[in-house]
């Protein structure tokens, strides 16, 4: 893995932060060291982010140019990211890899829709969130109460009366395997309007971060759940890193939209 | 600030990083505004460092080719960084800025002198340490006997029986103003050998680094005074981030020895 050179590009959406690497055809990065992604996503040694999402392109005929082959900061395989799709659209227009908008984008969770918006913007389509069953979550020896919710990776919701309550505790979650077999990312929320949402996140295979993009919408998910389903009036939800706004459509679809923002490009060496 | 672009590279020296700008006659960065050091440092938002180091051309008739421009990740200014100072080097030598070796390089502290040593490492004259005296240190409401010491900026070395005593504690200092006027550097040091330390540290204007090699000296000259004042023989000091060699010389100078590493270069856009 050493001496080997390739470029790379780095922003963030609300603070959740990326490594981008573009490898249109594969030929840069071939399977993807594991190793390789840890590196890059060390914050000391590395470039330092919460994943990387690989450009690879996609099959046309599966439905989209550009495929997101995004990773966890601990080099794992991820499904889907909402933060982390919105800065790919963003790389793509603003590296003149497409001018297509919307723009399809393929992901493990199957093809997204990502919009630029008139504000300057990007949304994107996270598809059908499935509302389910109620869990048990538990953090540094307390039990919460939460709300199972599939948004193509798993979460689970739990609702605070204030972000207080959680203070400074260690939000890495404790589970039943039974429930999350394959992990789960954990949301604390708080209601803090009808429409208004401020919360918390631990991403699994990261830790906490700044945002979460489908954390934000399965908290959105289940706020609304059952009274206020799919309303289609936008909330938003403010992370630590600043705010999304989420709305889910009468469709049963839901939008993610926020900021997405480059600030670097160029070669590591490593 | 906004929509500004200009090149940058980022390396560490036993984990302790930096953002290299290189700015040879002052032009792209004037005076360096607090505010984009603060944004560059920023480890979600930014590229994420300890520090930024800007390459600025120097005074020749001063003694050096070279300055280094060194701000804390907070934007504040420092006199020197002796992880910093390597990298530097390793900056000038990779870029083709300059074949001088041994290389002097200007800063805030005086003219250092670096050496590209045999095995890949870079080691650098730090100068005179001048160990002073007993002072007090707090952390999290726990209070610590320490020896000052001054390597052009500030140091409080504590010894402890083990870094497990400190354990878990946020090492933010504490300590009496009339001893540190201009804030200090703490280390918390453990003797696991009669040329050996490990050690944590805190850093004035950032917070708990990797390694500081400034303090890896301090470390060294308050474990070695009055006894074995320049001994000349090699100290073993293991940071976080990696292994440092310390050598106070029977001249009374110190030298500071370990690996450089540049891990990336490119252009920022913020």
């Amino acid at each position: 893995m050493r001496n080997v050179t390739f470029p790379f590009a780095k922003g963030h959406g609300t603070g959740n932060d990326f490594v981008l690497l573009p490898d249109p055809d594969g030929s840069v990065h071939g399977d993807l060291d594991p190793e390789l992604v840890r590196a890059l996503c060390d914050r000391r040694t590395g470039i330092g982010a919460d994943g990387v999402l690989r450009v690879l392109r996609g099959d046309v005929d599966g439905g989209a140019e550009w495929f997101m082959d995004y990773r966890n900061a601990d080099g794992s395989v991820s499904e889907m990211c909402g933060n982390g799709i919105r800065l790919f659209a963003r790389y793509l227009a603003a590296s003149g890899l497409t001018d297509e908008s919307p723009l399809s984008i393929d992901t493990r969770d199957g093809v997204k829709r990502a919009v630029f918006c008139a504000d300057g913007e990007i949304s994107v389509d996270l598809g059908e969130p499935r509302v389910g069953q109620q869990v048990k979550v538990g953090v540094e020896g307390r039990a919460f109460e939460g709300t199972a919710v599939d948004l193509g990776n798993p979460h689970a919701v739990v609702f605070v009366e204030s972000l207080d309550e959680i203070g400074s505790l260690d939000i890495a979650p404790r589970y039943l395997a039974d429930d999350f077999p394959h992990g789960v990312n954990v949301e604390f929320v708080v209601r803090e309007g009808d429409q208004q949402l401020a919360m918390r996140v631990f991403e699994r295979g990261v830790g906490e971060t700044q945002s979460c993009g489908t954390g934000a919408c399965a908290a959105v998910a289940a706020a609304s759940h059952p009274h206020h389903r799919a309303s289609g009036a936008p909330y938003a939800v403010d992370v630590l890193g600043g705010r999304l706004t989420v709305t889910w459509e009468p469709s049963g679809r839901i939008q993610l939209k926020g900021p997405a923002v480059l600030v670097a490009e160029g070669t590591w060496t490593g």
